[in-house]
């Protein structure tokens, strides 16, 4: 392995919304955190030299290449972080891991299972070599989540009896949004579910550190038929004013469905595009049997917490401003109240991510969790399919194993 | 029939939580709104005598029996308002509507499909010979509630997209709660699905005017074996210090369901009574093309409307207190921002019936209205029982029509 | 004295907004609660015969006059219950409890300090011969205001440091709105001041146990002429199409002043009628060395509550939900988290009122309280004449004593 | 001038709480927004070697230097961004504006009003000579905060008639929290005043394009002598476990003062370090006669508005999540919904810095704007010491033209 002894040198696969984000992690990361090694912004791919020359100059990476293949070679490059949409994430990261790089590859793992137990097996075999990877489920690290789970942890919440999840949002409600990368399923895997969807499944499970183990679904696409985009456009894709051509939308739009948790919770679960208003509204609460926890990451300082265990007559939801020095990873930033933004739970990812490969720790999720999580996709999916019948998630461990 | 020109005199059975509720609506009524004919509040009905007088002395009616088949003979009761638990629901109502008495029966309607098909049956029979009957749905009498369809009946939300609604106790959460009339399923037909899911299936469908065509559903009893209760004792079920024998709870804690609805909208239901520091939170979510509502019973005085036709920049939730002259309801109480609370619902249900007995109009909902509400929690009951396959709710009106 | 052993008779001069808070006030109390005497709703009175007739039979009366001096003098009423304009106050007040009536007056007392004065006097004199009297601050009834006095009162909020209060409304930012009563002088004695700055003076220094010492006060009239109303319109006169003719606002649209109270802690009051989307909003914080409690009358069945003794990390403003049955006055009425409105707070008002007779005890807040409030009233007029320059509040003791 | 045609070299002066903020806004102004030129982190300074050294090793400098005489008179610094505490303010300024150098000077602009009117007078100066200045009160440039001021300027709120404004923390409500720098007079000028009423005397300011003409004001000093801090400790000074010696707090821990501005509209504003669980509580609600906005920091990404032009029946406080694209300042950042934070403000105000520096423009607030400011605070001291009597605000314009 190539690690400096004083440097990690990151390699970016992406400069779009998941790179630029990532970009500002890195370059934050070292400035706010003592960390024992430092990141170093050491280079960056992607297919188009113009692009990836202004992504470079403008995001501040040393160098550029268009070629990911090169960017796995490379002996002076020690991460390789995996940015790219799904349907390349299996390929980079196989690769990268048989350089052996350490991965941090962006969620959903994989556009398919197979792929993602190709990835879980890749990482098992590179951690006995001291190789680690990680798949980038930020939303675990804003401080409210992690405070939510070391609550559950410490039994503060007793049993749980129910998770409610919802990740909500509306960006494609009006029927002339055209049809992105995102909303073809041989590019994206999926729509609202993998994109979304897969944000709540593991948000809670790291939560309740209980893992699904049974679905009921049904899935929706709203607007079958959208305009083609003039160019590949991202996220906020328009048009121009010709009448455009128009193509199959081949993902869901949306994804509910009911879950039973192994430590024996009810949960329920949607993930919608459809959401009219509903802007990035991923909310979670969690009932238990001594207290209850409720989060909303258009609030993402705040964490609301009921405590069952006070006089009953003073119970309430206590609206906690997790910004106290003493809350997790807050010690970084500013004063007591002071809010933090989206862009901090990658930077909070970036120093848990260099802190395990500097120390030789396993960071989480680990690609085992994330094909746990692929699994739970692939139930869903069977389930809608299958009339919505009850569908038994696959076990990861033996998976893995195998 | 007998009504009396210048008043309607009512009969009420049962005098526990619903029986006070309507008391104080009875009470109410006349005092606030200008009536065509003005609620005589002449008898009520207990099986209890010394409790029935208590009653009637307490909550202000003028005579008490202890039979209501004596009630619903007498020539001077026009109006039988049934408050019983849902096991007598059936008898009594048709003993009303078959002695031509306007009936006023609480929800559910009745513990079984059978029995509501009976109802619905008997209840247009008795509609021919100018005989009105409704069941006491009253959340759609919130002024919040009624404002929302408004919305929805008028456009201002476009083609509804999805249904998210919830309703959360938390009162049977400690396993020494006792086993109460409303845990039996002999007494009370289900759990937190017809107690507290059937009010949330009633209310979304009159907000949408779309009925639910089919479920996939998954019901829970957390809490198996419960101590007896020493005696009967409602709601707030005590018991004393004694190591109590227990018995077996036959009812679900909570039930949750998909479901779609007839205009094409995708709907979540979640009821439970496990839901820690929820007290009463019915919280209902519409979203559509063109907008959203959103509202919280614990809140019952503000309506959040989102307007996707407002300029971009200027999209909020906007939080609406439903509490002005012109809102539904609100001319006969207080100025701007001054608040109603939860009985005013039930002032409103008994406005609305007295006007449609005296103009001789259908009041709704009506008990066909209730019995399609019934075949929906059949349905989620056998979609639960059938491993959440998804399962058609069964027409009503052909039923009816039968 | 007439009292009857079983019940009280109550005759209630005034049948507009007030009259009929209370009416439905005394039409419940003896409903809900368990009271050692019964409240009867026995005559009212007001000057127009048809208007009063009309109420009468709407409000539940069973008798009416048109002379508050016939309901004084007579035999058969043991109670007068004064809700009439400020201005008329002193005279009805002096005269019932010169007659041996119990008296509740509404707020504020009186329209002068004159006025009030003779009013505490007069009600120190008739207390010894066991003649009850009580001014109508209905808000301290209201569940959650009381909870906050008695967290104080416990020592949950430590030393007092700050009190910060606002009651906003906006009625009259239109300024085409006419010149009803409670904008001139003569009639309502002051503005927003003495009308919703009254309330606020009094809740806090209820809530604290402390009173106001001195203020520097500032009065605005914005809307200096506005229409005459064609005639006495209450709270919400219109006018017709006619250009109307106009006359002088002769009291303040907002009063705002600092204050500082006895017990070393900091103030801001504001009250104000041109706070445009605010429409009810009595809002408190009062912050202490240990905690914090925030109330808002739009949201009157909610406290906030912060308790800085717990651990700093899971400190937050918790949202109690004053519904439960262990919560101040809320036994009477319906389960944990179903609502009461704005009128509850009249009938815990009456309950307290009639248990106070019935038992000889002393009600609070006595003409001397409301008298204490007419004094800062004064003062901040005063300051707010004189620059805003310190002015210290009149003890009311002294008054009272001499 | 030395300005590079490419690049803007900056040299910061201090590296606690607010030289972190501003390395951070440095750091990334150049990454997120497309800039004419570039920001280059120089230099910093700070009189401890050692600290200091550290500093630019962590925050990202090119250099150090522990004279911040040397940084003014060096040829390659074209910025000079003073984050001193308030009692070396002027002199900097002054030098550097002497010496050619753009300055970005952190607010209060200065301890005392000859000091800020020195700053001023010199900005004035400079300005002909090309040299630009700011101060920085950065809650301009939270994105609700610009939007709040763009809906007055565009008329949404008709005529303003209430300022209602208070900025809250706790962070010394333990007496024994130690006598840091903030704390004494001679360092900080003043207390809660100067500190956080500064800002909310601007915000409002800012937003209403008012001036406050005159004042009545109240300060406190709630606890009067605190511990000796073992050595200067920044914001959240720890003392070690030795009976401490004290010494007196010389600023006030609360200022609260009642305003009138140049529009006609009333204000209240308070300060306080004593708000119980308030953390960084800044709060702004200005209503007016077509509608009202209000903000709280604790909050940044939300607006609430008002729009009392929309039918009466469908008027609420929209909730607007300002993070649309085109919201002020928000191109740069994340898609909607995806929030940002405290440290964006510093960010968006080096955008405008660095873009009135390249084009030539004055940016704002300029020192004139803050002199004023340090003008509203004089009054409120003069106030506050004159038994809180009526104070004019002194013109700043003359002052500046002297």
């Amino acid at each position: 392995m190539s690690t400096s002894p004083r440097e990690l040198r990151v390699g970016l696969v992406g400069y779009a919304f998941m790179g630029a984000a990532h970009s500002q992690a890195w370059r934050t990361v070292n400035r706010v955190y003592d960390l024992p090694v430092q990141a170093r912004m050491a280079l960056i791919c992607g297919r188009d030299t113009g692009k990836v020359a202004d992504a470079a100059d403008r995001l501040g990476w040393e160098a550029y290449t268009t070629d990911w293949r090169d960017l796995v070679a490379r002996d002076d490059i020690d991460v390789v972080d995996v940015c790219t949409p799904g349907d390349s994430h299996a390929e980079i990261a196989l690769a990268a891991l048989a350089a052996g790089k350490h991965v941090l590859c962006e969620k959903p793992l994989a556009n398919t299972v197979e792929e993602a137990r190709a990835m879980a097996a890749a990482a098992a075999t590179a951690r006995s070599a001291g190789v680690r990877s990680m798949c980038g489920f930020n939303y675990r690290r804003v401080p409210a989540v992690t405070m939510m789970r070391d609550l559950v942890a410490a039994g503060r919440l007793g049993v749980v009896r129910h998770v409610r999840a919802t990740y909500l949002q509306d960006w494609i409600v009006d029927p002339q949004f055209p049809l992105v990368w995102r909303l073809q399923k041989d590019r994206a895997g999926s729509g609202a579910l993998g994109d979304i969807g897969a944000h709540i499944i593991d948000l809670t499970q790291f939560v309740t550190g209980q893992r699904i183990t049974g679905v009921s679904a049904v899935t929706e696409t709203f607007v079958k038929e959208r305009p083609l985009p003039t160019e590949a456009q991202g996220l906020t894709g328009t048009v121009d004013g010709s009448a455009p051509a128009t193509g199959p939308v081949t993902v869901d739009d949306a994804a509910v469905f009911v879950a039973r948790l192994d430590g024996g919770a009810l949960a329920t679960y949607e993930a919608s595009r459809f959401a009219t208003g509903r802007k990035n509204a991923l909310r979670v609460e969690i009932n238990g049997s001594l207290g209850t926890v409720a989060f909303d990451l258009e609030r993402l300082n705040e964490l609301e917490f009921y405590d069952a265990t006070l006089p009953a007559v003073e119970q309430g939801f206590s609206r906690i401003l997790v910004t106290e020095g003493d809350h997790p990873y807050m010690s970084a930033w500013w004063p007591p109240g002071h809010l933090i933004g989206y862009e901090h739970s990658f930077t909070h990812q970036a120093r848990d991510f260099v802190e395990a490969v500097a120390t030789g720790a396993d960071p989480a999720p680990s690609f085992a969790d994330a094909l746990q999580v692929q699994l739970v996709l692939d139930a869903v999916t069977r389930s809608a399919e299958l009339g919505s019948s009850w569908t038994e998630v696959e076990p990861a461990l033996a998976t893995v194993a195998a």
